[in-house]
């Protein structure tokens, strides 16, 4: 049998999260499965911070080639984050013929296909159910349950920290920067640079894993639309509840017919579906299939014992495997004829669009006849005061469906027009 | 290698959903998997019927021991429902070292464990992720991803049936006998007797299966306790609301340290959660782990195409398994030393109450008293005319956390009360 050992790269939050959960299920695991996870070695650079968990001596070390080269481990879990160092101690592991549990989604969305390559071409698997959504099972669900199923929509809240900003804005009126403030102090963004997380990085980059693994497809950052929260008031999303929505970060990845839709926006979704009412730090994705219709999973999406729940599952799903000698499995099967990506100009929407515009006369006319000779027809129309300056108003306007690209142009043209102060500001519908 | 062919006992909705499904993702599977699944023989009495699907000459017949003696068979998929004679046929098929997957839940909830002996006896898989929720992978993540967490608490709309009477009643004011003769008429509940979904039997039985997997814990339908939404009046769903709450007919199982607590009621859920909102025949689940968290699945609890997904992915795994080599895995693990079963009695929880009245002085008084002399405190009290008769008058009380026996022994004495002029009407709170 080959090596069944466990090896941990990264004993940081999660690091320290997985171990824990593994001491606490530890009988529970060798009951159900039979057999004992044993972690044998532990790298970190730092080895001196207490993380509130005792290892036996001489388990941590400094080097990181201490877990890959070591031959009783068999499953090595990288818990490091960040494409590099990560990405060249994942390939390393990868090359030495041992199996991959990993949590990092950049590392994933920037060099997946070299990973799982080079995983396909060693014979070993590479895990990756705590790189999406944290606690909730959305990768094995996508791959295993859903995997018979045609799937015509994944979409969903998979960063909670812009989840929490935004709630933080609707239930009290906090304006984007403030609420950033607040979630920095909470923990939940990065004091440094909370970019990753407020400018739909973070979103991108499980979209393009849940993008992968729904339509079997060769996709990777440069192929998405992505845009962040920072544009958006309290203003915004009380007007969005005047019209029926409410507002999310959403990753969107949609088969339009022979083609993959891909993006991440702040989104209007209507407040009669369930996923309008996912708030705080918490993720919902939606998966619908032809067959199986529309699927919410909803659960903590961070977290140290929530992502170390994942992470553990996995672990224990590979022991198994190597146990029973089960060869590996790709990580991700690439369906010939693979779907087409949609251009972003393609894309066919209702839009959001907030103009701030001075406060005279004839100007929603104008307004109007620019978005007419592009073709965008206007569902509702609201004034309002603006948000932030007094000599400016607010004009809202919710469009029919409409095409990005006449978008694109109509709001070109919008913004050269005199009585315009300010860069239209669009949101799109998901209805 | 072992026989991998596919059999089929059973050709009604279900059984032509998951047919329909096969056909469909056919390519897809053998891209994904590498090989294909294949279905050689349908055993059903009728086989007269058209049910959209077109089999090859020769794989319809009327003995289901053509299915389960075929040596070309190595799964046998039973899709008849009910006990008898599904139980035999099943039990013979494993005997003759078939592995099964099943949408039972009535048969795996009253003789699960005499399956499951023989399974393991016989070196064999028992699947059934179709018994539970639908195309709702609830089976699948609380014996997999979750299998490495403690849960402390499953609880769910598992019966769309009587989800969709409730919420005509909510929405629409309907009486129940109003909304289920509407249920009838879409074909959500049978016109024959529609008993097993409105007497909450068919949750009970949902709540079995989900019980043995979450706590790994011996359990029969006699452990349970089980009570309909036959009695419940559009009034009590708006004075809920009143109160802050919305009611769903909830299977309940707790972890309530040591002992679990397994009930199938009318519960009232606080109006802030998000399984308040699922409504019609939707199912929803929430699995609740001391490290994972609150996970919730939501999706379609029925349907032919939603469970033929999951019954085919059951299939594809175990075809999957057989190809390996994989040796069967207990279809449940029972836990040493395991968990208690909570007597009903020494349920603690918080109820709503209401007494029909006659409209006279001193009634509310003498209900307090015989209340106060059994322990019961009260939170919120409304009085309302009588939704049916016009002599009496509804008192809802909401009470703060008190002891199931008490609370028997307390309505046992109110109603015998001469002001009172009807048994009580009892619902259960889960905050």
């Amino acid at each position: 049998m080959a090596s069944t050992g466990v090896g941990l790269i990264g004993f940081g939050v999660v690091g320290a999260g997985f171990i824990d959960v593994l001491g606490r299920n530890a009988e529970a695991i060798r009951q159900r499965l039979g057999f004992d996870v044993e972690l044998l070695r532990v790298a970190d650079l730092d080895i001196k911070t207490d993380r509130g968990i005792k290892l036996p001596k001489g388990m941590l070390t400094t080097d990181a080639m201490d877990v890959i080269s070591d031959e009783r481990i068999g499953v090595v879990v990288e818990l490091i984050g960040g494409v590099e160092p990560a990405g060249s101690l994942v390939l390393e592991a990868i090359r030495r013929g041992k199996h991959v549990v990993t949590a990092n989604k950049a590392l994933l969305a920037e060099r997946g296909d070299e990973i799982f390559e080079a995983a396909a071409a060693a014979g070993v698997n590479v895990a990756f159910e705590a790189s999406v959504g944290g606690g909730i099972p959305i990768v094995r669900v996508i791959r295993e349950s859903l995997s018979v199923d045609k799937i015509t929509n994944v979409y969903g809240i998979i960063n909670g920290t812009a989840n929490y900003i935004l709630t933080k804005m609707d239930f009290e009126g906090k304006s984007f920067s403030e609420a950033l403030s607040e979630a920095q102090e909470a923990g939940y963004a990065e004091k440094a640079d909370p970019s990753l997380d407020v400018d739909g990085l973070d979103t991108a980059h499980k979209l393009v894993i849940l993008a992968r693994l729904a339509y079997g497809i060769r996709v990777g950052m440069d192929d998405l639309y992505v845009e962040g929260i920072a544009g958006i008031t309290p203003q915004d999303l009380e007007i969005a509840e005047e019209f029926g929505y409410r507002v999310k970060l959403l990753g969107i990845a949609k088969d339009v017919g022979g083609a993959v839709d891909l993006r991440v926006h702040p989104t209007l979704i209507r407040d009669d579906h369930l996923i309008a009412f996912v708030d705080g730090v918490n993720n919902a994705i939606c998966v619908c299939g032809e067959a199986s219709g529309e699927t919410m999973l909803y659960g903590q999406g961070a977290g140290r014992l929530p992502t170390g729940v994942a992470v553990l599952g996995d672990v224990v799903d590979l022991v198994a495997r190597v146990r029973l000698g089960v060869p590996a499995r790709p990580a991700v099967t690439y369906l010939e004829p693979g779907l087409k990506l949609l251009a972003v100009d393609d894309v066919v929407t209702r839009y959001y669009l907030r103009f701030s515009t001075l406060d005279v006369p004839g100007v929603l006319a104008q307004i109007t006849r620019v978005l007419g000779d592009n073709s965008i027809s206007i569902s509702s129309v609201i004034q309002k005061e603006h948000a932030e300056r007094t000599d400016v108003v607010s004009i809202i306007m919710m469009t029919h469906e409409a095409k990005e690209a006449d978008v694109r142009k109509a709001l070109n043209e919008v913004d050269r027009l005199d009585v315009i102060k300010a860069s239209t500001f669009v949101m799109r519908v998901e209805d």
